[in-house]
């Protein structure tokens, strides 16, 4: 999907929701039966829930690979559901050198045919460049995490930057912001601000709002640019919502909550 | 496999080589049926020739994703095919927050029976405590790669020290010895030498001799220690050394001839 597809999508839903398929066999509602096929019964009905309020929708890869090879059936029967109108994210954090990590991309951007996949960026060049080399395919580079372990490394000063700052720029040499987003972690609105500063024009991914603790407003309020810029993940708020036969319409209220309050923020934006 | 059983494998049959089962199918010799079997067979008399010399054999899950789940049904036979004597790494380079992490672990060490994983260290402490809480399971954390990439942000300077080394010493904190090692790449001894002193204990995993050009003969002085310390990979040097009739026999000789050498360098190990 191009930018220019992407930014049409958010305008004509109003919506800057990315909706994540982070399912768990366990949280599925007690009246699915617990057979092969419930995980992706479950995402198609909470996908038709949520397509009139989500603008794209996040699978992470380990949800699905802890089942082995069926879950990567589930995966495919879950990607194959979703419509070529939604921005279809793997979430899978990958990166290798060169000609594993062109493996990686034929995997996600061929065999899976997803809009994107996220990326760490510790391989360095030669470990991205591949991705980037896809047609209108994205990357989504690790910048700053919403998990406690962020302050780990990210954080911390590195060449008189941050690591995360300077992983930033250097990433942005290789990249354009027609075909590479960064992941910053919801939990921190001034991170948020501080990072639109260096980079006006790229999407973020933040993930965080929700059962993580981030606030939709601060963050939009942040971050949000001419071309909207950004995509706010929920998942388990959306999710499981509901653990009752109402499951997806309870999930379609808090998809629509969550894009009425975008709905607000989006009106602010000349397009 | 606990590190005593690991030691123990290495004397036995005098070898610290790891080798990849890196399988392009494009790459599979001329003879073989180009059927849905052709990777799996191609694998198992490549370990069929190799096991007299071979410790253990390292997957790249690149390889096999690449083909979606199909792919990973692949994976799992040539994994299923793996005797329990050698050391079982899955080459996945994964990290994720916790709750994710533990999923990854879950499908590398429950679901598929890996011995070991490779792992990102970018998102901190809780993206890789979910894998060292499984008994007798290692990690493999990225910290000098052997890809151009490597000088991108490894080795810059990052609180008074180097990108990598910081990372080393940061990430010994949260596992010890017997569950965890690093991804050291073999195309530099003079680093391999660096780390050893950092950390005498860890083993290393080294990827890079052969077809990447790292000396095994540096690379053995500069990283062996008391419990050798070491396991050194080798794919595409063993995997493709014939792409005739032959290539399990050439494939033999090739990990013949780097377990020769290596029996020399551990001549000089008490043990």
């Amino acid at each position: 999907m191009t930018r220019q597809e992407l930014v049409y999508q958010i305008f004509s839903k109003n919506s800057y929701l990315c909706t994540g398929l982070d399912t768990e066999m366990e949280k599925l509602p007690q009246h699915l039966p617990k057979n092969d096929d419930a995980m992706v019964e479950f995402n198609r009905q909470i996908i038709n829930a949520t397509l009139p309020y989500s603008v794209s929708y996040k699978i992470n890869t380990a949800f699905y690979e802890q089942y082995g090879a069926r879950g990567w059936v589930w995966m495919e029967q879950t990607l194959d559901y979703l419509p070529k109108s939604v921005f279809r994210i793997a979430d899978a954090k990958r990166g290798d050198i060169g000609n594993t990590s062109t493996m990686y991309a034929r995997a996600f951007f061929e065999t899976l045919n997803f809009d994107a996949v996220t990326v760490a960026p510790y391989m360095g060049e030669d470990s991205l460049r591949p991705f980037l080399e896809f047609k209108d395919k994205w990357i989504i580079c690790l910048a700053l995490t919403s998990n406690p372990g962020h302050a780990d490394f990210q954080t911390h000063a590195y060449e008189g930057k941050k690591l995360y700052e300077r992983i930033i720029e250097t990433v942005c040499r290789w990249g354009y912001p027609d075909n590479l987003m960064f992941v910053v972690g919801a939990t921190r609105a001034a991170y948020v601000a501080e990072i639109r500063k260096m980079i006006p024009e790229h999407f973020l991914l933040v993930p965080g709002v929700g059962a993580q603790g981030g606030s939709l407003s601060d963050i939009s309020q942040a971050g949000l640019n001419k071309d909207v810029g950004m995509l706010i993940n929920s998942s388990r708020g959306i999710l499981y919502a509901s653990s009752g036969e109402d499951f997806a319409e309870t999930a379609a209220e808090e998809a629509r909550k969550l894009q009425s309050e975008m709905t607000e923020h989006l009106a602010g934006i000349k397009h």
